[in-house]
């Protein structure tokens, strides 16, 4: 089986900025979207990792801790979805790793542009207290076929 | 003479998502709001940094490369603007990492609540050939007084 | 045939406030989107309307001179696609309404939701000269069969 | 006295779409913005008319029930507010309709340049309940000064 949860997503005409590419804002917007419909409980899901349920009001949310995210290539409008292949990059006691490369869908096995790539860490957070909980057995289990290597960022800020 | 600029962002009502905060992505746009108006050039620009003609149609472009962001707190809709803190972490051939603090605006001298941390990694682009262009002498000499460490984010990812 | 063009939308969870609807603001994103699908040429368009060459650097744009919509339900975040279903309520010379309803996709029959009417009014410009150009023989003959009376809103003003 | 409340709001770059002007549908933020600074209660507010605690969580919620806006020139990114003028077509039992001129700041007093102008009809809601609830006498009393002829839209769209 593999480890990457594949989400098309659909770009809009709006995410672009007027240098005429999608924005670099916009591109974590297509991190999000593609998150919840992979980590987030639905009665239309398609992906069985989708067990969290995190809509307002819920027992849960889920929040972002910290993004990291490396632009390849300028990104423009098309109608085609995009591909954002996610994977989680480690399991902690309440946060999770998200990796993510975001690519053009190819149908024949060529080798897809990559216009980005990233990386975020998810904290659980019980919404009684607004604390963070831990991530449960059943959770752990569902996730744990699409743990792998965390996403390798080529440029690395030289200092911190 | 510090090495930070202080500029003020105004927040929308409508940056804030469903859990009541301002959404993750959206803080992502304060950084641009606040870069734009700190680096790039206009007749009403009241920073002197401000040298970068980077509309679109003009000979420079800026494109982000990569950026990294950590949330402390959640931020919620306020009419007084916060304040990004913006400086210079590292200028290097074509590009120059921004370093920022997104936080609360005190009057009084007392500590501000910070929401978040990040840096962005920004480069310079002839638009005429689509390729990285050197930061010239004057850029770089106008710029030099805001380089500082950069900023040190406190929760790091394990491996990579 | 049908006058109706039926074109389905994504939702982005983002698209809602923190009220907890999809906003007010963003709802009109969603006409946007549908008539970009509906009437802008694309190698993945399906649907034969779309003959408008309007990216930006084409030769036509087409500006939105003034829009009207009216809200019925609040609409909240749901993965599958709602669907915005659009016809032309009139044509003129360099000029077309395009109507619409934002509604539920009901597979059986039943009466689905409807969230919200409106009608925009469009014009083709000449980006050349920045001026109204005329709707050409051919993209009239295209957009004919779906012409229809222009959508009843139901709360009109009082005076103007 | 004026029955125009004047609210200054600060442009995005990222309002800009591909074509380099201000999004339609992002036009329609600036009158959002303009009017939660208009009416809605906070302890920084600088307008006597801004009286509805309409926060999430509050008794009361405002609704956009319909809008109708006009587009008359092209607006860019620019970094002084424009200026949203804004004042009330009609006070009615449960709503109210809100006109707005966009325009730019003028400080010699010459004509100013209009972009655009809107009209929207908000209704007041008791979240308890999720209906309509009358203005109260407190209310009708504050914004009785601010009642004027609603704006002139000058397209009307020929039948319904």
């Amino acid at each position: 089986m593999s480890t990457r949860i594949e989400i098309p997503v659909h770009l809009r005409w709006s995410d672009m900025d007027a240098y005429g590419h999608v924005n670099n804002v916009d591109m974590m917007r297509l991190l999000e979207i593609a998150r919840i419909e992979a980590f987030w409980a639905s009665e239309t899901s398609t992906h069985h990792t989708g067990i969290l349920d995190a809509s307002p009001g819920s027992a849960t949310a889920t929040f972002v801790a910290r993004q990291e995210i490396e632009y390849l290539k300028p990104l423009t409008y098309k109608r085609a979805p995009i591909i954002v292949e996610l994977w989680i990059g480690h399991i902690g006691g309440a946060s999770l790793d998200v990796c993510y490369i975001i690519r053009d869908d190819t149908h024949d096995g060529s080798t897809p542009t990559i216009y980005a790539q990233a990386i975020t860490t998810i904290v659980l957070v019980e919404t009684a207290t607004n604390t963070p909980r831990r991530i449960s057995a059943q959770e752990r289990e569902t996730w744990l076929p699409y743990v792998d290597f965390p996403v390798k960022l080529r440029h690395r800020r030289r200092s911190n």
